[in-house]
């Protein structure tokens, strides 16, 4: 399967993005009058405050849609004839099962490069807090007390080791931030990149961030296979950023035996992908047992976390509902990517950011 | 003044440290051994828990002293013998008035180099945790509330501007964290930076950290004028990071008059250097209005904030009881300072981190 098929006007073709932002007119004339003919239907389903899910928009704007924009998963019978999906999500994990997407005919990107500057801002930011106890003082603050500043050693990053299990957009602009800090970086990637060649990431990345040729790392780590990981584990990492796609190879990835592994630093985890890659019960016991000094979920199993879920509760964890690849400049970020692969599409060039359907991303 | 004043070989020198470290053994070792027949007097004064002042300690420990290195101001009587004294504080604003800093032929050199690395860590920590909601989030998983996430658009700091006012040790990692996240480093110092020889900063960093050499600011500007101030502040900055010593030119700094430029862009304000830099009152106000988007202080005036203070509840504030400079590796760093110029002053050479007399920094 190849996106590269010769080029196509998009003359007969019909978009339909279903986001989470109001029309922006100008992207839309941009478009239009580049691929005169094209027809481009726009729905912000957070316009009602809810989120509006697929099976509730006018079953009107389904009809003959060719081109599908969104993170959301319609009915396969929705979208017959869509031929390219621009995902705006970096993971097509909702997507496995799917009809459209058990179809090799049919082109998935995903918006991975999209993420990177604010999920980075998280892991880091949540490092940094946990690291300098910034909610310890916040409570302090809330009872007006000077608290006893001489109880509470703070160890800084510099000399201080970040190991990233998949070492992609979102891993290299956390890299890149932890060096600035004076972290050395170790990377993991499911595939050996034993050149410089390999090291490059050839999707999306924002303009100044990241590290598309993967120069960062002071080591790099690969394999498929458990022991692989648990040998990266083993590497003194003070702060693991999870950043591996979840698919069937990576559920649970972090369970009981790896936690005990990463006891022996006590390594600080954080968890920007997905929930499932993590047994909830092995990291709540983790917590509880100190074998680990903390943990930044962005992302647990189940979403939302029910109120009676320990993980709610458990010492030294801070969570966040989901929210880590939130930026306000998301959309135009994810629009660029769109444009730039409808560009490619009317050529019939290679598309960015293109989902390889054996590895899922 | 200068304190390249030919070798001596310290054979009759008597250090006292002052410092909040137990003995470092090695350091010790190391020191009398590089010098036969110097003394070195070690006080841990946080040993009991509280902190011991100089008059606390034996008065005995203070006798014949010819090197000091403390943070702290002894009364002049006890170290009339004093011509060297390595501070373990960035600033020397606790010694303006004192008699042995007013007698020229003493040299002061600051500890300038061994905060930056945990200084800024705190500047970027709070600023992405104001960006980021945190504290918003930190109250959420209180209450295990998986809350609605839609409502709090976060904006990442891609193309967003930190002014830093005092582009010194500490200015050049915030700057150098900071174009890592992608935002574009606006620079201010007294004196004209006009060529690439005067952007240098030849005072001690710690390796793979900082901008030594000057090169990671968009623009520079200058200026120790009112005016001067003004015009940067007027700049569109998002972030400005307070990192100006404390003089009496800075005095007050930034008030009333100085909130409202900001308020245009509604200015981020982080001050990790002195309380008295900026009019509290005013500062106040400016929150309250919300002239400004919000403020991270890691120091007060006065000290401690009393418990009554507004500042403690004013809105969008976070705010610690001077912690940022504290690191587990900070007496490690202070020593290889004192170290560096113990071997300098025997050696005739001009010490690193002198302080200027005349600018107090």
């Amino acid at each position: 399967m190849s996106s590269a098929k010769g080029p196509t006007s998009l003359s007969n073709d019909k978009i339909l993005l279903l986001v989470a932002s109001p029309p922006k007119q100008d992207w839309i004339s941009r478009i239009e009058s580049r691929y005169p003919g094209i027809k481009i239907r726009w729905v912000d389903c957070t316009s009602s405050g809810a989120l509006t899910t697929p099976d509730e928009i006018p079953a009107a704007l389904w009809k003959d849609i060719t081109i599908y924009s969104s993170w959301l998963t319609p009915r396969a019978e929705l979208i017959p004839n869509v031929r390219f999906v621009q995902l705006s999500s970096a993971g097509a994990d909702r997507w496995l099962d799917h009809a459209l997407y058990l179809n090799p005919d049919v082109v998935f990107c995903s918006a991975n490069g999209v993420h990177p500057p604010q999920i980075a801002e998280w892991v880091i930011g949540t490092w940094l807090s946990h690291q300098h106890r910034f909610l310890h003082y916040h409570d302090s603050q809330c009872e007006a007390s000077w608290a006893n500043r001489l109880a509470y050693p703070v160890e800084d990053s510099v000399g201080l080791r970040m190991g990233v299990l998949g070492y992609g957009a979102i891993g290299r602009q956390c890299g890149r931030v932890a060096q600035a800090l004076g972290m050395e970086v170790y990377a993991y990637t499911r595939s050996e990149r034993a050149d410089p060649a390999s090291r490059k990431d050839d999707s999306y990345w924002v303009p100044g961030t990241g590290d598309p040729e993967g120069v960062l790392p002071a080591r790099w780590f690969h394999g498929a296979d458990v022991e692989s990981i648990n040998a990266f584990l083993a590497r003194d990492l003070d702060l693991l950023v999870v950043g591996v796609p979840l698919t069937k190879e990576t559920d649970g990835i972090l369970g009981a035996k790896q936690f005990d592994i990463l006891s022996k630093k006590k390594t600080f985890v954080s968890n920007i992908a997905r929930g499932k890659l993590i047994d909830q019960e092995a990291l709540v016991a983790a917590l509880e047992q100190g074998k680990i000094r903390g943990a930044a979920l962005d992302v647990t199993d189940p979403e939302p976390l029910p109120a009676d879920h320990p993980l709610w509760k458990a010492p030294n964890v801070f969570l966040t509902p989901h929210v880590s690849g939130r930026s306000t400049a998301y959309w135009d970020r994810a629009l660029a990517i769109f444009e730039q692969n409808l560009e490619r599409w009317s050529e019939g060039k290679p598309l960015i950011n293109e989902i390889n359907r054996t590895l899922h991303y």
